[in-house]
C-alpha cells in the first residue's frame, strides 16, 4: 500500500524543480504520518539536485530535510507521538540502529550508513526516499522529533540541519561558560553557530573575510569580529580558541587558522568536504598539540537535545520563507549567498 | 663564575662529532649539578648537527636531550633533590613558568618558547645550552627529573624523549585498559608506544610496511601487526582504533589510516614536522567525527608520571649502548634505522 503525495522535485541532474506527484509508503507500525508545514532549504540541497557530489543520485529527486510539521497519524506501536503534536525530521530517517556508532546515539555515523531523508533508499522496501519539498512524510518514530512550544514554527527547520551541524561539535568538545570560540564563515551554519555558542556562554569570534559583516555579526551574537585577512589582527587573536567551527563549504587555506587555536585547541570542519588545498602544515599541530577534525551534523538525541535547549533559549533561525513556487529563484539567490540566512519555504503554498 | 666541562661537540653544521672543551654556567641557588652517566642518543640530534630545520643552529653544538646522571650538587634553594640522587633531564631546561601552557604544566608548548637543552639560549644570561654528550650539565631544579630505583638507568634516558613523547598523547586522549591503539612506525619513539600502550592495558597494533617486523614487533607489545600496504588488512582494522600514533618521521600519506580510526578518533603525529604530502582528504574526518592532531615530547609533571610508570612498571626502551668515541658511526646507522631501538652514550668513555 502506498499514498500519493504532491511535491517539488527535479526531474534530472541540474534541472528546475516542478510540482510532481509521487507514491510514498504506507504507515508501518512504528511510522509516524506528518503533515509538512515548513521546509528549510540547505545549501546542499543545491548539490544533491546537480549530483555535485556524484552519489549516484535518483531522479525525480524531492529535496528537503529540514522539515517542520503535524503529526497527523501514528501507527499501532508509536508511543511517544499523537495526531497534532508539532515535530521535525532533519537529515536522516533511518540508520542500522545495531553498529558501535548507532548504540553511542551517533546515527549519523552509522557504519552502515543512515538513510538519508531524500535521494536515499528505505532500508526495508528499498524505496526511494522523497524529501520535506512535499505535503507529507512516513517516518519511523525514533526519527522523529519533538519541538517545543513556543517557537515560531518559520525558523525551527533549520535548526534540525545547520543548528545541529553547528550544535554537535559545540557539545562534543564541551563549549561552556567562558569558553572561547571562533567561528569561520556568515552563512546558514554560520549564523547559528554564533546564536548557539552565545546561549551556551562562550565568548563569540566571527572569522570573515569582508568587514561588512560586522553588525549582523554582533547581533547574532558575535562578541568580535577578526577579518582573517588582516594578519595584525589575527595575531592578536593567536592561541586564544578552545574551538573553531570552520563551516565555510568551498576550498580555503585552514593554516592560518591553526595559530589562533589555543594549547589542545581544534579546528572543526563541518562545511568543507574534500581535499584540503593548500596543504596543512603540522608544525602548529605538534608544538600545541593542536586538532584538526570533522563533524557531520548529529545524532537524534543530541538534536532533541538542542530543540530542547532552543526552546528555553527563544532560539531559532533567521529565514526568509518563501512559496514552493519560488523555489528555482531561491536556488540561485542561495547560490550567490543571498540569504540572511535560510530559505524556508511555506508548505501551504504547495495548495496554491 | 663558570666551569669548564669536556663533551661531544659539532663544530659547524653537518660536521663530524669530536672531542670539545667548553664553558657551562655556575650553580645559580635554584639549580641542581649533574654528573652525566648515560644519554640516548635522538634522531633530532642528528637533524639539529645538520640545521636541517633551518634554526639558526649555535655551533659548536653538543647535543644530548636523554640524559640520566646524579646529583652531584645543589644550590641553596634546592628542596627536592640532594648528591648522590639519580636523576634525568629531557628536550627542556627551562621555560616562562607564567603562560597558560606554562601554568598548565604543559612547558613543552610554553608561549614564550621552552629553553632547550641545547642549541638553545639561556633565558637569564643568553649563554648557549649544551646538551647531555658531556661529563656534566648544570639544570633549574623545576626541571629535574627524579628516576624511580629498581631500573636499569641504560634504558631510562631515551623515556625523556622517545618515551615522554608517546606517553603524553596515550594519556591525553585517554588510553586505558581495552582502548584499541594503532602505533604507525616501529622505531626509537614507536618501540616505546607499543610498550606503554601495552602496559595501561591498550590492545595494540603496529602499522608497519614490512613484515619481517612482527617478531619484534609482538615482543615489545602488539597485540598485532598491520601491513599498512595490504588492501585487505586495513580494511580489517576499519573504524578501530580509538587512537593511533604516528611515529614516522618522514613524508607519508595519512590519508589510508583515517578510516581505521573509531568514530571520534584520533590519528596523532609525533614525528612529521612539515606539510602533510599528498593533503588530507576531510571526508573521513567528517564522517566520523575523526581528527588529526599534533603532540610534541610533554611536560614535566607528565614526564615524572612517566618515570613513576616506568618504575612500577620495570619498563625502560630497548637500547644499543656505545661510547662516546663511536657516537659518528652511531649517527650514520640511526639514519638507516640499523638499531633497535635507540643507541646511548656510555658517558664513562669520555674519560678513557
Amino acid at each position: 500500500m502506498t499514498m500519493n503525495v504532491l511535491g517539488y522535485a527535479a526531474p534530472s541532474a541540474k534541472a528546475a524543480l516542478a510540482p510532481y506527484q509521487f507514491e510514498r509508503r504506507d504507515m508501518r507500525n512504528d511510522d509516524v504520518g506528518i503533515e509538512i508545514l515548513y521546509c528549510g532549504i540547505c545549501h546542499s540541497d543545491l548539490h544533491e539536485v546537480n549530483n555535485d557530489w556524484d552519489r549516484n543520485s535518483i531522479y525525480p529527486m524531492v529535496p528537503g530535510h529540514e522539515i517542520i510539521g503535524r503529526v497527523v497519524s501514528v501507527g499501532p506501536d508509536v508511543t511517544r507521538f499523537k495526531p497534532g503534536d508539532q515535530v521535525g525530521v532533519g537529515c536522516m530517517v533511518d540508520s542500522c540502529q545495531n553498529c558501535a556508532a548507532c548504540k553511542q546515539g551517533l546515527e549519523q555515523y552509522c557504519e552502515k550508513g543512515p538513510t538519508l531523508t531524500y535521494d536515499d533508499k528505505d532500508r526495508y522496501d528499498q524505496m526511494p526516499t522523497y524529501g520535506g519539498y512535499s505535503e507529507k512524510i512516513i517516518v519511523r518514530e525514533k526519527f522523529v522529533l519533538r519541538i517545543p512550544e513556543g517557537l515560531d514554527l518559520k525558523g525551527v527547520g533549520p535548526l534540525l540541519c545547520a543548528g545541529i551541524t553547528t550544535w554537535s561539535p559545540l557539545r562534543h568538545w564541551r563549549v561552556s561558560e567562558g569558553s572561547n570560540v571562533g567561528v569561520i564563515g556568515l552563512g546558514g551554519l554560520g549564523h547559528m553557530a554564533l546564536k548557539l555558542a552565545k546561549a551556551l556562554g562562550a565568548n563569540v569570534t566571527l572569522f570573515s573575510r569582508s568587514p561588512g559583516k560586522e553588525q549582523d555579526a554582533r547581533s547574532l551574537g558575535a562578541d568580535n569580529i577578526v577579518i582573517s585577512t588582516d594578519g595584525e589582527q589575527m595575531a592578536a587573536v593567536n592561541n586564544k580558541f578552545e574551538l573553531i567551527i570552520d563551516t565555510v563549504p568551498y576550498v580555503h587555506d585552514l593554516n592560518p587558522y591553526l595559530p589562533s587555536l589555543s594549547i589542545n585547541g581544534t579546528l572543526v570542519l563541518v562545511g568543507l568536504l574534500g581535499n584540503l588545498e593548500p596543504t596543512l602544515n603540522t608544525v602548529p599541530l605538534i608544538m600545541g598539540r593542536k586538532s584538526v577534525a570533522g563533524s557531520a551534523i548529529g545524532g537524534i538525541a543530541e538534536t532533541q537535545e538542542l530543540l530542547n535547549f532552543c526552546g528555553q533559549h527563544g532560539i531559532t533561525a533567521d529565514v526568509e520563507v518563501i512559496k514552493i513556487q519560488d523555489v528555482n529563484e531561491a536556488y540561485k539567490r542561495m547560490f550567490k549567498s543571498d540569504v540572511k540566512y535560510r530559505f524556508v519555504i511555506d508548505m501551504a503554498s504547495l495548495k496554491s
